[in-house]
């Protein structure tokens, strides 16, 4: 036995694999209340079959382009399909930038998806309840997507009732394979249903994360001077918080991580639903074709060990390494 | 900011003490299997009222004495009230001394509890599924208390439902506040009812464990020589494990703990069950009349982030302490 004290934060990532491995349950169809409730407490992955839920029979693009119509939607635009990720700015340092949002038809979008030349990258990512969200009033508010409510649930019965709270916000995704989402974690339990195409997640589990080197970022957006200038990245004032965000290479990132940490990798098809616990790792690439997907964010439980330990391992981070760009 | 990086254990504590405070949750009546789900992912104690166990109305005195006749039931017996604690040896040394374990009738266990001599103190608590257990087969093994098993539960069905497991043991405790149970945490998720009298329970979350400084204690047991001997500590063979225990004086724990450190005081009565999650540390007074209490230990989930947080809280203190007797 050693005699000096173990790092707690190798210890417990240890312990976790020991006793987790990289096992995902699979269910045939959605539980019930109670063993959602207990999947919870257990917070793994989970992949779901047969959700029932209408977008996944009627959004074809046909169905789609007449049903949104003139409605105009907020897309993500990148040079590369890497929306809210680590790029090098025109300064030589590297920074965390946003996509620029740009408007646009469902008809247009599926075509700029589809398009085959080599411009920027059009991705329906808005991630801020399109859907639906927490504040809505009774009969709603207006949202770009109120035309397609009726084809979603507003909440997974299952899953408000293990909770026992309504999701804070319900969105959709929109893309294909040139659309790739960097890796990071949410405060959110997460349901993630897929309508069309397919998504592959890459997981590591809340205990591995130091393995992904989170660092500090200066933030910055992509912009462009004139509507069909080249996008930029225009760094954002100096007094925009840093974002804390993983330093390992995207493109690369399962080869990048130490042998010990063994990603856990989830393909999700339609009709099939991933339960992501809340502070786990993902890093999200989709298939060729138009991928579209739909996912429900609850607020996670607050109370208890699991969320100050989600916490406790994000501060443990933060107070050890120092500022990116300044090493 | 602090750029030192901070003991992660403390940390921990710290996040969790902010998030949760001490507050505990009282039910007027046992919850439903879900509520009780979402209770177990909280993890943390709870009082409940109404119990329906038919034990809380029949066992007087009189019925125990009556129902149980010459059955010989298994009695822990020490000088102090003291079972499975800490105290000094012959060689002024500290030990963790187990009790003797004598056998008797109820009624003369009963007679012992309420005798006004200053001698031994008897305390049933042989905590090892007495009444019920997991081994037991269809029809249940002998055990010392068969004849009340039709007084009580073999399960907590909204607990067994909730956890999807049958309970490990269940057990009878009889005794009244002569006898003390010193602080210490279990693997398991507890169900704790008070038939008769008044129990009170000092609880320290597990985030908190690192504060009741364990150490390192050779074993030994109160033996005597002859059937009416005086009690001794008799040490264990060397080869015997040592045994992990917090070095805080019993008698004033509360008082011994560092300042952040708030322990929460819950009163159980009768026809009351306390939910004592697992991992969390528990020392256990009564009341001055025969107090009796039942409890179901289910196994703890071992998948998911709680227990292998709870293994590494207690590997963490076990590899920066040394040996007690070695200090
Ligand atoms: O689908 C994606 O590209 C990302 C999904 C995601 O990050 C999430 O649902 O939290
Ligand atoms: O009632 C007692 O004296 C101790 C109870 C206890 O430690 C337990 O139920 O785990």
């Amino acid at each position: 036995m050693n005699d000096k004290p173990a790092d707690p934060i190798r210890l417990l990532a240890e312990e976790y694999r020991e006793m987790n491995g990289t096992h995902v349950q699979v269910l045939p169809g959605p539980p019930s209340a109670l063993e959602f409730a207990r999947l919870v407490h257990i917070s793994r992955p989970v992949l779901i079959k047969r959700m029932q839920v209408p977008a996944v029979n009627l959004w074809t693009d046909k169905y789609l382009i007449k049903k949104l119509g003139t409605q105009t939607i907020s897309v993500a635009v990148t040079p590369d399909g890497r929306a809210d990720a680590i790029h090098k700015g025109p300064d030589g340092l590297d920074y965390f930038v946003e996509p620029l949002v740009e408007t646009m038809s469902m008809e247009n979008l599926l075509k700029q998806i589809n398009s085959n030349d080599h411009g920027d990258i059009y991705y329906l990512q808005s991630q801020n309840g399109n859907l639906f969200s927490a504040g809505d009033e009774e009969g709603g508010t207006a949202s770009e997507f109120d035309l397609l409510r009726s084809d979603v649930v507003s909440e997974i019965d299952w899953c408000s009732e293990a909770l026992g709270r309504q999701p804070e916000a319900v969105n959709i995704w929109v893309g294909n394979s040139k659309s790739v989402t960097s890796i990071h974690s949410d405060p959110y339990e997460n349901i993630y249903l897929v309508v069309r195409g397919e998504k592959r997640f890459t997981l590591i589990p809340p205990t591995d994360g130091w393995s992904l080197k989170e660092r500090f970022y200066p933030h910055a957006r992509f912009t462009r001077s004139t509507p069909s200038g080249k996008l930029e990245i225009t760094p954002s004032p100096v007094d925009t918080p840093q974002v804390r965000w993983s330093s390992l290479p995207d493109h690369s990132l399962s080869e990048s991580l130490p042998e010990e940490v063994k990603p856990i990798h989830i393909t999700v098809r339609p009709g099939e639903a991933m339960y992501l616990p809340v502070g786990w790792w993902h890093h999200v690439e989709q298939s060729d074709e138009t991928t579209i997907a739909l996912n429900w964010w609850y607020d996670a439980e607050s109370q208890g060990l699991q969320w100050a330990v989600l916490r406790t391992l994000r501060e443990v981070e933060r107070v050890s390494h120092a500022n990116y760009n300044e090493n």
